[in-house]
């Protein structure tokens, strides 16, 4: 750990930082399913990707991240074709229970090491972990524009 | 704490969580800078807030969630009012010097017990720590659709 961690409080429980992931997961499920079948891979804003991109980005990201961590498998293979919502949700679900069956095995001082995620992404595992998370919130605030540009009202932010 | 995590190893250091959330920080700072001034309170996407409306809001958020942690004072008193992006930035950066005193003042058992955040949202103090930062990815991901809806590039999300 770098010196100036040495002394600073460990704030958040393993568990907690699992159980804060899957209520945003709750809440891009939400998204994705608030999308028209027809709008998921059509739709977008100013040149960007459509939503259904993103949640597939988000899939090749969630449970491979976990998975590398516990076992140093980071195979992130994941067609980004266009497919039906049903089946997004689907591999969504998949991942969900993946995640919940990975996240005991992570040894609890790996949290504090540094990984090369996917081979390229070094960083110190909560972080690579951060970094998962936030990505999602991230472009799922993009799809809460992408939903209201369509005149769809989003789910609640704060509903987890 | 609920039982659940009570044998839940703690991963993630106060220190680590303040310099990963001024990370992000630092990058919303950006996304402020790239509004073309005309734009920041005049320009939305389907019906929604403008960014300047919503920097206001993280403003608003920011530093007084830590200081009503740190001192039971939640005043959060700030208009909501238009004004120039030279404004917005000025009471970022103050809070910002105000988040980094503030912090190592909050105690370290602190993090794990239930307050009501500005009277009006009760919650473990990590969480509510990580929603304020949520809360700030979120809006800030919307900001990117509107720069990009305007044919301006936002800064890259992994650069903090």
């Amino acid at each position: 750990m770098p010196v100036e961690n040495v002394h600073s409080p460990f704030v958040i429980p393993a568990e907690a930082l699992l159980e804060h992931w899957q209520g945003h997961r709750r809440l891009s499920r939400r998204v994705i399913e608030a999308f028209p079948e027809d709008r998921l891979f059509s739709f977008s804003v100013g040149s960007m990707r459509p939503f259904g991109a993103m949640a597939l980005e988000l899939i090749s990201m969630a449970e491979p991240m976990v998975r590398g961590i516990v076992t140093g498998n980071w195979d992130q293979s994941i067609s980004r074709d266009a497919r039906p919502k049903q089946e997004i949700l689907r591999l969504w679900d998949e991942s969900t229970e993946k995640i919940n069956g990975l996240w005991p095995q992570i040894p609890a001082e790996r949290f504090q090491e540094t990984m090369t995620a996917f081979g390229k992404y070094p960083g110190r595992v909560y972080d690579l972990l951060l970094y998962v998370i936030d990505n999602e919130i991230h472009h799922r605030g993009q799809g809460y524009v992408y939903l209201r540009a369509l005149g769809i009202e989003p789910p609640p932010f704060y509903e987890r």
